[in-house]
């Protein structure tokens, strides 16, 4: 039996944005392998698309394709956030990075966050930040990151 | 001789939207408080905040001004993320959290983080982030929020 490895062997496993058709390509079902991500209709995927593409260059989703399946087996986001500190300086915020559990050991994972990190700094950031569990640290040192700080959150729902 | 704080009692200390007369009133001093906060001019501040404005409600930042002495005296910022996982869900990022040194143990701290917090609630976000150093952890325990994540940074400059 051939794995899921080997069968995407000689893709052009480039990286590229989300496209709205990705919602059939499993682009959800890829991003349940990170959390909860319950199933939404085409309209409301269609509509957060939209809204998300109104932010322009400042919010950006990539995927990555294995074009002999067609399915979406990589993906992470950078939103731009403008401040007034740093003489009016910008932070890229990466978020939901995320790899198809039958593709790791492919490197995909660098050439996302690599992606999202090539397109804070070509938009003026100082810095790109993001927040990940201990047992992903050492991941994201090997993608040139280091700890700085910790994270807090507060729960609604 | 009278200190900040007797200075300002009696003051309606509310938490309001920030406003391009702020510059004048000492807004770029206080975030020096906080970090590196090079002196930009009039042109400047008013472009950021006027690309911040475009964002409407999702890029909020308040303050808190002494009406006495006329000076910001607190600040902080709430970015709403739009996201696919959680039903296209929504989360609140909070930034840049300061109190001038001179009006400590008034709470503006919680006044100012308690409005971020309900802003995004308001927004819908499924919970709001932030990250800290390891010396504020407990002052965000005392604003309902816990520890969850680690901070991974990477500089461009």
């Amino acid at each position: 039996m051939e794995n899921s490895n080997s069968s995407i062997e000689g893709n052009n496993l480039r990286v590229r944005k989300l496209e709205l058709s990705d919602k059939s390509k499993g682009f959800l079902e890829l991003l349940r392998q990170l959390t909860v991500c319950d199933s939404v209709s085409d309209k409301e995927f269609e509509d957060r698309f939209k809204e998300i593409s109104m932010y322009g260059d400042d919010h950006v989703i990539c995927v990555i394709e294995d074009e002999i399946s067609g399915k979406i087996i990589a993906s992470g986001s950078v939103f731009i956030e403008k401040k007034f500190i740093r003489k009016c300086g910008k932070v890229g915020h990466i978020e939901d990075v995320v790899v198809d559990a039958g593709s790791r050991g492919m490197q995909l994972g660098k050439k996302i966050v690599g992606f999202l990190a090539d397109h804070a700094r070509s938009m003026g950031c100082y810095k790109v930040i993001l927040d990940c569990s201990d047992g992903n640290k050492v991941f994201y040192e090997k993608c040139e990151f280091k700890k700085k700080e910790i994270q807090m959150v507060k729960y609604f729902v």
